[in-house]
């Protein structure tokens, strides 16, 4: 018979702290690094945004969140540890059999943020934010989802709080992934596909544009626009800014707790970058290493070669919105009037880049590189087989990222040690899946002129 | 602000073993049962099936243990040990928040199965049957499947072997759960619609009522079709025969463990009951229990009530399959005939019972309710609410049935502790979930007059 790929290593499979060592303070980048991310700039005045002038967008505690760029390490409120212990502390694994079927000396771990309904990363930052808007005791909630991740688990948070939730779903979204629309719907959300009627931003798109199938962007005008016009209603976002990277360093620091606990230090740590929340809680801990001098792993951000804001997007101020209407973010941008390819399956679409992440790519803290989605995909079938979880579109970015750092060691012989982001599972995603198995998926790239042609629409900002 | 539905208690939501306590036998309940379940008959003779007789149909190890009603525990090969790694032991979860939401004394705990990418319990029977046809060196494995865990638990296993794998899938299925499909063809596995025309039965069933859906027994009359016809092929089955309640017995063995390290015993066990998989292996070790007078917990089933086979089913020889070809089992059953209404949408469609539980049943080991399916769902809601995983329908039956019982515990007073077996999710269930919300899922029940007829179908057996 056949040696099966197992592990007769003593070392566990799956590595679970207890309930008690879930964090209990956030870890804020920002305090850390010596050019802090640039402020967020008033889209009339080109002035930085006040506290007073983003709270009637977003809750009053999560600006104070993205504001403060000082606070090393900020309390994590005891209601939200509680209902971080209904799903956390998130497993870390080693691919054992994903480093047999690669025949390589690497050691590869995986912190695994699908286990829970939502399906992935997102949950963590969603119940925060929740939370601090239920203490505001604000009436209802917007946001805004592509995929469907960030929308459900915004509906699974919402329903712990019993506060109302509008969410617009980018409508080609909407329309191919209608169990996405229905488990939001499972939770209470109210979901609407954008462009919708529901706005004038919405109104306005539709007009021009009839048969569009709508974009994040387009999504969070809309949002947007309902959470400054509905009485006690706020925005939320799910990625990007500051206060979600900050919620998401539960990832890392429970990483390096459990990567700690088993002797392990990453040469490189490797996530799959959209907006950059999970990228940047993943790698928090080491960043601070960095920063710190206490180690000096490799970080490094893998993005799709079709919406390569990192590799060859613009540092630039730009809006985070299709509508324009929100405020100026300075960060790695194909441009807000981008669109995806079509053809485009492989998710993380959004075309900025976390400032935060953004700022650390500039100053040679974050290494970047973009891949193909056929190559992706590639990837996420292996490590389907090898580790019996089929993963997001989204986390298979970070799975290639390591296969091919894996590779490397193949062929150097070095035995180094990778972590990599799973930051959910792809079962709402069985779409892009059916196009992959259909032998019709391309390594498609974003074309210079397409990338010239939205970077010539960044708004102008005097001084820049 | 409100007070949320969180424990500040100091027990723990999970509570996991490590991975050295992963069971290293599996518990034969049959071994302690005074009354054994009655052997298996040739459709033909209706003489006991000899081992003979049955590996032409079936892998030879799991023969020996279909047949083994003496062995009390049965080692677990190290390399299932091994695979069941990577995902075992499964979590036992405190259900907090969904007592805080009932207002009841009583404690509610359940075992998590659904914490794999298969999304259900099946996995743990489907490794080891793989892993027998591996070590017998089989050329390749046929079985059928409903909703499509089973499918998907093979898929994944055959995978891990590299193993071919020929799946029949319920038409209906095929076609409302196509993302299913894909999850079976990305672990390589020939997925056909049943009935299809790869087999003499399907052609037949096809001719006779071409616009058919198909249902379980038919696909199982496919899949042994093409067993026995295809050199080196053998069928495997995922509930209802000894030897998956045999393998299905380390949700048990693990559940008990984790229960006494809370110092907890339970009241009652819960599980939903289909075929029997999940349930014969939650409850196995409780039934040790009280076969040996160590313990005296309620075990209760839960079925629905339009395809009640404990309840109201008949204790008899019947085939499992509609094209009455396989052998003949004496179990519960509503008649290999029966088919589920079609506005059933809460899974557990199997007409028959597994004979060990059956037995347990006619011994008064076991109790049984039948519930409707809107009582189902709206505890499947409330659990998703309140518990954040969103479960399978099928588990949605053991979920209600605890409710039912912590229910009975608001109105005593007692603090009871209630222990059910969730097992699995319901990513793959949407449809049915749309249909819950559409609001015209109504508590359906097997009609009487459909009832007969399906029994009056049995096969005679001289002596019975």
């Amino acid at each position: 018979m056949k040696t099966l790929n197992t592990n007769k290593n003593s070392d566990p499979h799956r590595t679970y702290l207890s309930e008690d060592q879930i964090p209990t303070q956030w870890y804020n980048i920002r305090a850390d690094m010596k050019t802090k991310p640039a402020p967020i700039l008033h889209p009339g005045t080109f002035e930085p945004l006040t506290k007073e002038e983003l709270t009637p967008i977003f809750a009053e505690k999560l600006v104070d969140q993205e504001l403060d760029n000082t606070t090393p390490y900020i309390d994590i409120p005891d209601e939200v540890r509680e209902i971080y212990k209904m799903y956390r502390p998130s497993p870390l694994i080693r691919a054992y059999n994903l480093e047999k079927a690669l025949d390589t000396p690497a050691k590869i771990y995986y912190k695994f943020e699908g286990n829970n309904t939502s399906g992935s990363h997102k949950l963590n930052s969603a119940i925060a934010q929740v939370y601090y808007a239920k203490e505001q005791g604000l009436a209802g909630m917007t946001t805004e989802t592509g995929a469907g991740q960030w929308g459900t688990a915004m509906a699974e948070a919402c329903s712990l709080f019993n506060m109302p939730l509008i969410v617009y779903m980018v409508k080609v979204s909407y329309e191919q992934k209608p169990f996405r629309r229905t488990v939001m719907q499972t939770f209470d959300a109210e979901v609407y596909p954008s462009p919708s009627d529901h706005t004038e931003i919405g109104r306005k798109i539709l007009a021009e544009n009839p048969g569009t199938g709508g974009s994040l962007g387009c999504a969070i005008s809309e949002a947007v626009e309902t959470a400054v016009s509905k009485e006690g209603y706020r925005y939320f976002l799910g990625s990007c800014l500051n206060y979600v990277i900050l919620h998401q360093s539960v990832i890392g620091i429970e990483a390096k707790m459990a990567m700690d606990s088993l002797g392990e230090y990453p040469d490189v740590v490797v996530g799959c970058a959209g907006g950059g929340s999970n990228l940047g809680g993943l790698i928090s801990e080491y960043v601070h290493d960095k920063l710190t001098g206490k180690g000096n792993p490799r970080l490094l951000a893998i993005e799709p070669a079709s919406c390569p804001s990192l590799t060859r997007g613009k540092y630039a101020y730009d809006f985070a919105d299709t509508g324009r209407i929100t405020p100026l973010c300075k960060m790695h941008t194909v441009g807000s009037q981008f669109i995806p390819s079509p053809d485009h399956a492989g998710g993380l679409r959004f075309h900025g880049m976390s400032p935060i992440l953004s700022q650390l790519y500039t100053d040679g803290i974050l290494e970047a590189q973009a891949v193909g989605q056929l190559d992706v995909f590639d990837a996420a079938v292996l490590f389907a087989k090898t580790e019996t979880i089929l993963p997001a579109p989204e986390s298979a970015h970070a799975i290639l990222g390591a296969i091919n750092e894996a590779k490397l060691c193949r062929e150097s012989g070095e035995q180094k040690t990778i972590l990599f982001g799973l930051t959910g599972t792809g079962y709402f995603d069985m779409t892009a899946y059916d196009y992959y198995l259909s032998g019709k998926m391309e390594n498609n790239s974003l074309s210079e002129d397409d990338l010239q042609r939205s970077l010539s629409m960044l708004p102008q900002v005097p001084g820049m």
